[in-house]
């Protein structure tokens, strides 16, 4: 054995290289600090599985819509994000100047599409993106809330009929959320136009549409009492003008809602709230036609915070679906907490995003408009819903995290050669197998590494067996075993596996 | 058309949209600068297309050795990045102080990997991942090196049989290299001890083993002269040194070159490199146990440039294949360069890594241990090759950046609702489908938009054979249709792709 041989001399080595590693590694001294940063986590391999499950899911349905996908840098130039996202601007993570360009990391996905739309003269185009996006916010990490977080976009740029790509992008919300299988959802649909139209026709001033927009937008989450009193005591509206919007922004419907509005007479005044509704009308119309209808709110609440929407928004949420990330016992709503988990807590909304005409062209000299529309999954949410699930008692299944099919295991000590030369006939037949790294591996630990990973089957070589041409393949879960001639190997384990997965 | 009907209202509130845009989106005035940062790039579809195929390979060899998959933040605190890197530290990418802690941007993927199981307190693990990393290096684009870029990475970590992961690592470059179909390729392969031994026996001090490692580094792109004027004028080596230095390092074989070094009797006296020898010996054997020895050569000019090796390391190279990106007729060195391309260039290394048995333990306040060995991909390189096949004129069949079997085409105007209830129909069976968001698309640019983008079927509708109870399914390359009933045409395309795909 060479490792025993060589001990003296390892042994002096390794003195050499520690002392070459001191001399070179200056911080060899220094104790690390062992965290990630404030925000940020480590995703290990049971995370991972979920989250490839839920990706391809999405991936797989925007690749049903004929998306193409595109990547873009991590960090913009600092002038691409600026003034695109109003007061969150003071949220974006700067790089620091070390000579050169003056860099940011990307806040969302939405801003760096636009700018490559613009960049390259793009005048329509359907693509998905995927990629973690940077926010200095106060993380919240028991409640899903990092500062570096994964987005999923979906968006569709270019001059249309109108409404037509926007109700594809509700399709594509209803199929992922369908086929996760979270339970009950519903899409709330909502117009920016409408908003201002309603706004106006509330004789809110005009250069305070906006900043009264953020606040509707709070809707969601606090009641309206919280939002009328800061409409009136911190925005500086009327309490006249703020019980009118009281009244509109409780309304929610669907066709039936259009017609109502269509004939309030203080908004049949407002150009831009009449147009709105026209878009309304036609876009739950497309609804009903793509079979979607019934998941469709229109919610005059809905504000959506970011500055560059200007037409339809819309957020997907998940209805009566409660989680608790502390607590394994994550439900759908069954009002069942047991004492050891905190109060389950909304999960608010798992989908979000609108129409945003005018963001391509503010990338652009001459100002040419390329009108957009599309949504972002909040996919953070859904993983941390199927995490729990996938964890939870009662799944009692292991969540595997390796897809290996076979083990090449030792009956005995040693045999080192035989177990790589096997392992090298099923890597050569692109059969999924491993082999234990140690020289001497014990035969039960070589088993129940199969169990704890869930690996179904092991070819166990003994010398006897090797002599005779032959070797064990054996089924972990049933302890059964098989001899076969060693030349058989490679199809009798195809043979099973394919017979396994019939199953 | 409600379209029609609202354009002077339509106007207006663009108008206000504007308004409210210019007084909340300060920059509205500022000339865009764009580009993205230096040194980075978009990723288009067709780019995509090849990377998702690549990155399938690689993963899917990955799995078939047993391995999960992790991630870690795109950013670490930069004391865990200090003093990992040597002479390369000042590439790394800093994040601004807003006030918190001190940030960087990943420099590479192992040192992150290093932190994970030091922090998680992991004993062993076998783990890829994939993601992009940062380095301040001077772009040299057209040559492939950006400062965003991806890393692919395997390792292994764990106390075991002395070469058994060491061996797996090289089998698993063998793997994908072979699968890439890239043509010949070469693994070097080293030992960090053995370098250490033989400049003990070349007299070459201590405290220079590091700094004349890296000068042997650059032996794979500079003429052995060169390096030996370096080590002689800037790092102080004798010429005589320097010499013997040059009779080793030029050295290159199989188990033959083993046994000539074995009985080398300056080597022999130096116990790091008779340790290192055992390791080449039992190394080579195990690649002989796995198949892949024909494509190893134990090579003495391998140095490495990164100060945490401390073992074997390797790097895969392949053999006489050049590529140049500016020119779509790179090919498989068979030296036929056209006048409108420059100069061919070696792609370099495609592959590397080694055993870092030390990294680990500097995370560990208690100093445990944990011995890894891994390597990364040279993905970017990978990349640019696959890309500039795909896009060759040799290869005439497009390249297709999206899935989509069937586009529901309408024969003339309008057709809306009847194309969203037919999209919804296929959608509904999971189908590939796709519509022109057009309210009144002409049936030629429907069949155009197949062709270019390489959609199979189009299924055509029209008034008159919708009144009848039927469609059209037309096959794009062959332009023969066939009329089915309407009832019956997700069954007809289902049946008809299934054909297709058996072909």
């Amino acid at each position: 054995m060479p490792s025993e041989d060589s001990k003296p001399a390892k042994q002096k080595v390794q003195k050499i290289t520690e002392q070459m590693a001191k001399s070179s590694l200056k911080q060899n001294e220094i104790k690390y600090n062992l965290k990630v940063p404030k925000g940020t986590r480590d995703r290990d391999p049971v995370q991972m599985t979920v989250l490839e499950g839920v990706f391809n899911t999405i991936i797989q349905c925007f690749k049903r819509h004929d998306a193409v996908t595109i990547e873009t840098p991590v960090f913009e130039l600092k002038e691409v994000l600026t003034g695109k996202y109003g007061e969150e601007s003071k949220l974006i993570y700067d790089l620091q100047d070390q000579g050169g360009e003056t860099l940011s990391l990307r806040y969302d996905l939405t801003v760096p599409f636009a700018r490559y739309v613009a960049m390259h003269k793009i005048k329509s185009i359907k693509r998905y993106q995927i990629g973690k996006v940077y926010r200095r916010d106060q993380p919240a990490m028991t409640r899903g809330r990092y500062r570096e977080f994964y987005q999923c976009d979906f968006d569709i740029a270019g001059d249309y009929g109108p409404m037509l790509a926007d109700v594809e992008c509700l399709r594509i919300i209803y199929e992922v959320l369908s086929e996760l299988a979270l339970g009950d959802f519903v899409i709330k649909v909502n117009h920016r136009r409408l908003l201002d139209g309603l706004f106006a026709a509330c004789d809110v001033p005009a250069d305070k549409f906006v900043t009264t927009c953020s606040s509707v937008d709070k809707l969601d989450k606090v009641p309206w009492e919280d939002v009328k009193r800061e409409l009136c005591e911190d925005k500086g509206l009327s309490v006249q003008t703020a019980d009118k919007i009281g009244f509109y922004v409780q309304l929610s419907g669907g066709i039936d809602l259009v017609e109502r509005l269509e004939s309030d007479e203080s908004l049949n005044n407002q150009p831009s709230a009449k147009a709105a509704l026209q878009d309304m009308r036609l876009l739950l119309g497309y609804c009903e036609a793509l079979g979607i209808k019934d998941r469709i709110a229109f919610d005059l609440s809905l504000a959506r915070g970011l500055d560059y929407y200007t037409g339809v928004i819309y957020e997907a949420v998940l209805k009566g679906f409660t989680y608790n990330p502390n607590c394994a016992n994550s439900g759908s709503g069954e009002a069942e907490t047991t004492s050891a988990c905190d109060e389950p807590i909304a999960v608010g909304s798992v989908a979000g995003g609108g129409r945003y005409d005018g963001l391509v062209g503010m990338f652009d000299s001459s100002g040419t408009r390329v009108p957009c529309v599309g949504f972002s999954f909040g996919v953070e949410r859904l993983l941390a819903i199927k995490e729990a699930l996938a964890t939870s008692d009662k799944n009692k299944s292991i969540v595997r995290s390796t897809e290996t099919d076979v083990m090449v295991a030792g009956a005995h000590k040693g045999l080192i050669m035989q177990r790589l030369q096997c392992c090298r006939l099923l890597w050569d037949a692109k059969i999924k197998a491993t082999m234990s790294h140690k020289n001497h591996p014990k035969l039960l630990d070589q088993l129940q590494y199969c169990e704890t990973t869930g690996i179904p089957l092991a070819v166990v070589l003994g010398e006897g067996e090797l002599n005779r041409g032959v070797v064990k393949i054996r089924d972990v879960q049933t302890r059964e075993e098989l001899e076969v001639p060693y030349t058989e190997v490679v199809n009798k384990i195809k043979e099973i596996l394919s017979s396994k997965r019939q199953k």
